[in-house]
Order: C-alpha cells, then sequence, then structure tokens
C-alpha cells in the first residue's frame, strides 16, 4: 500500500472552509472514506464516526481550525463516543462530555472523526495497530493509532498522550511530526491519568506549521513565536545516553543535519550524556510506577481478568515502592526540571534521539523509549523531526526538546530547522 | 433534629472491624440507616447504595480505614454509582472506576456508601442541600453534601474538593473538621478537573485524628507526623482582609483560642494582611475563570439548557480572558507558593479566619470564600477546626494554614491545638 499524507494542511483545510472554497465537512468526508479504504489493514481506529454522525464544526466557519479531521486517542473523552482505554473488554458507553482539549479544538472548528487505538491504559501492551511503512513493524506506542493514522493520511492531526515515551517514539517509527509539550501546558480535564506528574497531552501532524496550528489553540500564550529568528541559533547536540546504544544510519542521519544546518549559520555543539541521566532515569521509573499502580489498582480490582500480566506486574510493582522513595524522585524532578542553565545554558535547544534506531520488527512490543525518559520526567517540550528514510524504507529522524516554557519558541525553531533540511522554503 | 456525629470515630471502626469485634459491614449499614432517617430533611445525597449492595471492604478486614462507611462528592467517580456534577439532567450511568483516591481509600477498607451533593460542577450554584445545625442557612459550598453529612452523623468522613472556598467552608458552616491538603498531594484521576491548577481533594470528619487516618492512606508521607512536637508552637494570627470584614464572635473566639493556646505555651504573634493579598485574589480569579471556562465549554455547547445562567456568565467571562494575563497571574502563584520564609518565616503555621462569619441564612448562594481564595491559589494546606457555637446555635471555629508541602505536620499540629482548645487529652 502507498503511504502518502492526508492530501491537505491543517492550514490548508481551515484557510479553504473559511474562504468558503470548502464545505465544512469536506475534508472529514474525506478522512472518513480514507480510513474506510485503509484501516482494515492498518488498524489505527477503536471508533469512527458514520457519515451522518459527523458534527459540523461550531462557531461557524471561521476557526482557526475550520473543517479539519482530527484523531483523538482513546484514552481522551470525545462527547458520543466511547472511551475504551485500549482495553476492548472495557469499553463503555458514549462519552457524555469532551476532554477539556477536544472541547478546545472543537470549538476553533476542528472536527473528530473517531479514537485511535492506544496500547492498554496507554502503557506497554499494544493494540492492533502496524506500521503504515512496514507491515510487520510496530508502529511504536502507546500513542500507535494515532501516529499511524496521520501516517497513512487518514487524517491530518491527531491527539495522544506521553508519561514515558508514548508521543515522540511512534512519531519516529511511523515518520510523522510529533510534539509533547511541557508539562502542565495542555489542559487534562477527561483523559485518563495515569501518572499525574507525568502524563501530557500531544499531537501528531505532517508539518512543524500545523503542529504550530494546533498548539496555538491549545497553548496559552502571547503568540510571538518568531523571537529566534533575530540571531543565530544554537543547538547543544547530545547523542550519547549511558543506557542505549544509537543505531549507525540514525547517526549518520543526525551528523547529517548538523552539517546542512550548519551550512546555513546554525551552531551545532556536542555535549555529553547528562550525569543525571541515570537518576533521571530511576525518577521516571519511581514516580511512573508509583503513580501508575494507584490510577490502575481500582481497575485491576474489578476488572483484573480483562488486563495483561505485564499491566498488572506493574501495578504490584508500583504499590510496592515506598512513600519516601517516591518523594524523593518528586525532588530530583522538581530540582533538575529548571537546570537548564548549568548544562545547556548557551543553547537555544537540544539535539538528541528520539529512539535508539528505526521502528523494530513485531507487533508484540512497542519499542524502546529510553531517550525519551528523561525529557519526559523533566517536562520539557520534544518534537520529533521526521527527516528521511532507511534503505529498508523505515522512517528516521531526531528529536529537538526545548526549555521549561519553550513550547511555542521549540515549535518556531524546529519548523525553521526542519525546512532547512527537507529544502522547503520558509 | 438534634445533632450528633456518627457514633464512632473512623479510629475506633477500623479498630473494632480489625478486632473481629463488629462486622466489616455493621458502619456502613448504620450509616444507610442514618442517611434514611435524615436526609430526606437534610438532602446531602444525590446516590445512595442499597443495602444489599454494599461492598465489603478489601484486602479483608486488616485495612486501615477497614469497614469505614464515606461519603463521595459527586464530581468523583465511584465504580457503580452516577456521577452527576450537581446536575440531575447531566447525570450519567454507573462510573467504570473508581477514582485513584476512591480506589486508595476502599483498598485501605473504606466502604463507600453514596454520592454527595455538590453545587452545579463544584461552582456557584447550590444543590438542595441544608445546614443540619440550622436547616435555613446554607451549608456552604460546593462540598455541600460532604460537611452535611459528616455534620449530620450520617457518615464519619467524606471526600469533597476545593478551588476556591469549596472544603473549608462548608465545614466552617457545618462546624466539622475540614481538611484541604495542598495543591498536588492527592491523585485527582477521576475527579472532574474544571481548573486543573487549583483544584485539590479533601476530607471531612468530626475530628483530626480521622482526618489524619485518611491522610496516612492519600498522601505520600514518611509517617513522621510528630516533627512539630520537640519546641514550642509558633502561631501567625492573621485576622485582617482588605476585601472582608470578620464577624465580631468570630474574632472573639478567635481571641478566646490564642488565649487558651498561649496559656499552654504557644506563641501566638499577630501579622497584618499580607501586601500580596489583592493580588493573591485577583490571580485566584483569573487562574479559576479562565481555566473553568475551558473544561466547561463543551459542556456548555452541547447541554447549556441544563445550566444555570450563573455558569454560563462565568464561562463567557473565562473566555474573555487573555492568554497573557493568564500567564502572569500562573507566574504569580508560582513564585509566591513557595514565599512562606519572607512573611511567616518565624512561624510553625498561620491562624486565620475560615469565613467571614458564620452560616448565613438562605439556600440560594454558599457563602462567601475570600478568606480560603488566597490559600487555594498558593496551594497551602487549610485546615478547618471547629471550636464552638455561637448564641444562635451555629458552629463557628478557625481556620489553620500551613508552609507548602507541610500537609502532615499541619494535621499534627492542628490536632494538638484542637485538643488543648476542645479541653480533650491528646
Amino acid at each position: 500500500m502507498p503511504v502518502a499524507p492526508f492530501p491537505l494542511s491543517v492550514h490548508e483545510i481551515s484557510r479553504r472552509v473559511r474562504a468558503g472554497a470548502a464545505a465544512p465537512l469536506a475534508a472529514a468526508r474525506a478522512s472518513l472514506a480514507a480510513i474506510d479504504e485503509m484501516d482494515s489493514v492498518i488498524r489505527a481506529w477503536s471508533h469512527v464516526v458514520g457519515p451522518d454522525a459527523l458534527e459540523a464544526p461550531e462557531e461557524g466557519t471561521g476557526g482557526r481550525l475550520a473543517g479539519v479531521p482530527i484523531g483523538v486517542k482513546d484514552v481522551i473523552d470525545v462527547a458520543g463516543m466511547p472511551t475504551g482505554f485500549g482495553v476492548p473488554a472495557l469499553t463503555g458507553g458514549a462519552a457524555r462530555f469532551d476532554a477539556c482539549c477536544v472541547g478546545m479544538l472543537r470549538a476553533a472548528g476542528a472536527v473528530p472523526v473517531g479514537k485511535t487505538v492506544t496500547a492498554e491504559f496507554a502503557f506497554r501492551t499494544p493494540g492492533a495497530t502496524r506500521n503504515p511503512h512496514a507491515l510487520d513493524h510496530t508502529p511504536g506506542g502507546s500513542s500507535s493509532g494515532s501516529a499511524a493514522a496521520v501516517a497513512a493520511g487518514m487524517v491530518p492531526a491527531a491527539l495522544g498522550t506521553q508519561t514515558g515515551g508514548s508521543m515522540i517514539r511512534p512519531a519516529a517509527f511511523c515518520g510523522v511530526v510529533g510534539f509533547k509539550p511541557g508539562f502542565g501546558q495542555v489542559f487534562r480535564d477527561g483523559m485518563k491519568l495515569t501518572c499525574e506528574s507525568l502524563d501530557t497531552i500531544g499531537w501528531y501532524s505532517n508539518t512543524v506549521e500545523d503542529a504550530q496550528a494546533i498548539a496555538q489553540v491549545l497553548i496559552a500564550d502571547d503568540g510571538d513565536d518568531n523571537r529566534a529568528s533575530d540571531r543565530p541559533l544554537t543547538i547543544a547536540v547530545q547523542l550519547g545516553n549511558p543506557n542505549a546504544a544509537l543505531c549507525p544510519e540514525s547517526q549518520r542521519e543526525i551528523a547529517r543535519a548538523c552539517e546542512a544546518w550548519r551550512a546555513q549559520g546554525v551552531r551545532c555543539e556536542s555535549v555529553e550524556a547528562a550525569a543525571e541521566t541515570g537518576l533521571l532515569l530511576r525518577a521516571h521509573d519511581v514516580i511512573m510506577h508509583y503513580e501508575f499502580a494507584r490510577s490502575l489498582m481500582p481497575v485491576v480490582a474489578r476488572h483484573g481478568d480483562c488486563l495483561s500480566p505485564v499491566l498488572r506486574r506493574a501495578v504490584a510493582h508500583g504499590l510496592a515502592i515506598g512513600a519516601g522513595e517516591y518523594r524523593e524522585m518528586l525532588a530530583v524532578q522538581a530540582s533538575l526540571r529548571h537546570a537548564w542553565g548549568p548544562r545547556y545554558g548557551g543553547a537555544d535547544l537540544i539535539l538528541t534521539p528520539s529512539t535508539p534506531g528505526p521502528a523494530p520488527r513485531g507487533l508484540s512490543h512497542t519499542g524502546d523509549g529510553v531517550f525519551n525518559k528523561i525529557w519526559s520526567v523533566l517536562g520539557w517540550p520534544c518534537l520529533h523531526l521526521p527527516t528521511a528514510f532507511n534503505q529498508a524504507g523505515l522512517p528516521i529522524g531526531m528529536q529537538l526538546v526545548g526549555n521549561w516554557g519553550d513550547d511555542r519558541r521549540l515549535l518556531a525553531m524546529g519548523r525553521k530547522l526542519h525546512h532547512l533540511l527537507t529544502q522547503q522554503g520558509e
């Protein structure tokens, strides 16, 4: 099956609808047709609205996202659609209300067309989704369906979530732009909170411009996206990770990117892996398991038979973590979150791998999040840029990381850097 | 109707069940009988389980809260019970899962017996609940039913939430102990998040000991509750509030408390209202309305007819707040949250009014939260101590406030101070 992005960008769809050049539901109908055509193979969706149930955009056709069809990871409520958390046996009736983020997108004109497959409670056990670029390879997880749906061109954008590496890893494996905002930037009302100190809502799209269009709706900011354009960018290039090896083709791709950017006046300076890497990985592990266990304990108690042994073991493990260790790791998180300066003070952003390599073969695991957890626990915004394909046709790319609070600036810089690399004009 | 607390304390119920001296569901059955007897008058409950649907405590009968019946504010999910948010027309089917906090209480042995009346979406428009001490007076809001249910003796403890003054004000008006933990101390999975930067789960009980028993289950800590006992306590007494007057009987009651405590070696030192009071009230107003509007917007869009004009106006107001002003107020919150030292550095805790006075007459409003919002936006833990009744038979009392992170220590100090005041032994 040829893989092509949705034929129109977020920007172009909404521009046409606002100009009266396209019907408000035209793109949503095209999305449903694409899902109908492709999803028996890709399996990205757990629920799709019928063509007659599509809801016209609110606020007439004047919104910033007017007419833009979106997919929503199935741990986030959409009014009128069931929420299943990746566990078909637990899928309930229709949600009464949109999650806050869905309501904000809908108010800007977006049209939710369905719910996308998630790993079981956004944890480790994958759903049925396949990688559009290689059907016997994982799409990554836990936001598997959202990344695959955008990669396969079924929607131009979709919401996911990240607790460890659940946004960036699927973006890397499926070859789409993935943006995980900084912690706390997007309201979480209406999503299943499994780890309150880590859970973050993000989104997939085909371009950084499209990710920016969604950020302008979901992230409160003063709108000054171009602060970075006045002086040469400086990038801290951090390849190493004492806990993981980076595959040669990803190394070469990052080197190629740095070379291309340097030719345009960008400064790329290598930095070693932070001495705190091990501590941050431990903080992530402790905080995640402690909180996940307490959030999932009621589900295990009532519906343990419907859950995987992997999940049940994680809950048992988390319940055994002491409060003292948990609080110690929260203190590590709080203190290192604001420690950009000592290590990265001279840089505008960090360039680092998204994953150890392209999507591994097999659908029974979602890949390694070792390059993501550090940034998840710090709560810094992360942006995956898909930049090339390897010889096997699998997407490769890289991750940009911004400082605490620098979400919109990271997107602005990422847009410029992606353009320089893909030879498109600004 | 004579008003008396539930006949057994949280501690005593669980002790008896653990010792095999009482059946695991005995207290829950007594609770259902009391509800059956009283609630047609008090109207504290929006849903009550049938006697045959009571679920025996998990973990056998060994838990810290074994057999303790609890009420749960109807913005928090309890598996098998509907969640109505204070809007009967929107009440849905049974929740699939317990909220995280309910699951943690249940795992410790507690037995949820029903859902308690909340103001509409935990905002301003009250439900039907009456004040057990004076039926034509407000019980306060928004956690009206939980406070009234504990005050009337229908349960020994109940969960509420606070965004502005929704825990402490009902505690004051109903004359029960109310504890609002510090922001972030209790996981919020499974509650309706209307203001993600403010919403906090708390609880009501008859004694500070009982509040401690619940804190030991819900708040991760090292269990060192007695750090304050080694040296004389110092209390910063802050009566003034440039935005509200304190009634004379509340002033006299606080003076009486200080006198009693001084006689026992406690230092009570007056401080002026902080210069930042006005700024903090503005921060609370801006953050609350900005977030509430975005959380409730999807409900207004679909079910506006079911909602009060007050709520709809608040949503419209919040949607009009600019992102710049909102972020500025979040920065105020973040910086003042850690500014205990400059103003209160010499004190262990703050003593301040809970409300301008006792419960006002009338059921159409829930009273003034002006003495609560400052602490809600700071996210500091607050404890209401009921200490007396006025000549009309209405409860009066006072609020203790602790520093960021000092939740368990505040409870330990509050327990000691409450004992000194009520002449009970430690």
